[in-house]
């Protein structure tokens, strides 16, 4: 099984590598960073550099098609070789997801047309915009489709793929083995829990994290 | 502000990505991925490389230390460059912390004895037997150090250390932009939550995911 994960400059590191860290656990996966180049591509913090070992050309048919987002999505929405690669992808594959912005790709793409989806939810009007039909929820799966919200919640998603592809024990370990047991020292985590005025405040200058 | 995050081969990719993500947040700090010699260093399962920017040497005073885990941490246990880079970095930090076993390299440094401190759960026992007082919890302060458990508790360790460095409302806004809200679709994320007959299957075999 091929697991094909895309980086494009400024992406947001978490997004990709909290659901490789459980990917990359199912039993005989092929798990490749592809990028347009291979070689080092960079994060949207600068700081940290992720290696594209294989082009998009060289992955052409992943078995599942991992997009994450990050600040760098919005220079890659009307870039033909990604979008042409995305649909090229998924109508062989037999996952097609997204963490954070990543669903804007997938959307921009033409392949979330009025299907139930995520994304950060400071992205959720955009995702309407693009066609999709945005939901609250943290994980979303429509048919082949699994989106997920902001940044961490890719970690959820990748755990619930797990279980789908090699079963409820099997997701368990792997749960187990990261001690995925979270405990977030505050209960900030969403725009629901968050104190209301700080939602309005990174609403209000929505680059304020994710710059 | 200065932060040193140290890969060596076979670290465990989400020990050293979930903390940068959060503690890359904080105002003007510098994320520095640091490493014996710089270039690409890979991961555990082999198929990820994170780029280490600086070498020791040219970080020898960092704020913030931060030792990720992964079975790579066995090959470290007498590696003089790497403990002994870890001693004088100690000796001039604000705070030092571990994810997973992390925590046992900063206890082969002799940095912990006596310490309260953490690791994976598979690895509390090795904590004890380098001389540090090993608790079941999953985030340990103990002066400037803050340990972590398991591989994803490094998020929960950094998320806090942000509220400690930049306040609680920077770090409810770190959570809110990276949308921590986590909500795993199983319950088996420490061995007093997941079935006792997995728990006993992954000590016997411990290196089942931690491969």
């Amino acid at each position: 099984m091929q697991i094909a994960i895309v980086l494009f400059d400024r992406f947001t590191a978490l997004d990709a590598v909290g659901p490789y860290e459980m990917l990359c656990r199912i039993p005989d996966a092929e798990t490749i960073f592809v990028a347009e180049r291979t070689g080092p591509v960079r994060n949207d913090a600068g700081s940290l550099q992720l290696v594209a070992d294989r082009t998009l050309a060289e992955v052409p048919r992943p078995d599942i098609v991992v997009v994450p987002g990050g600040p760098g999505q919005t220079a890659q929405m009307e870039n033909e070789e990604l979008l042409g690669w995305l649909r090229a992808a998924d109508a062989a594959s037999t996952w097609t997801t997204s963490v954070c912005t990543g669903s804007l790709l997938l959307a921009a793409a033409g392949l979330l047309d009025g299907r139930r989806a995520t994304s950060h939810w400071l992205a959720l009007d955009s995702l309407a915009a693009f066609g999709a039909e945005p939901t609250g929820e943290r994980v979303v799966t429509d048919g082949k489709f699994i989106t997920a919200a902001g940044v961490s919640s890719g970690i959820d998603m990748a755990l619930t793929l797990v279980g789908r592809v090699a079963g409820d024990r099997y997701a368990q370990a792997v749960q187990l083995g990261a001690e995925y047991d979270p405990q977030p020292p505050y209960d900030a985590g969403s725009p629901l829990k968050a104190p209301a005025d700080l939602v309005e405040e990174m609403r209000g200058r929505s680059r304020f994290i994710l710059r």
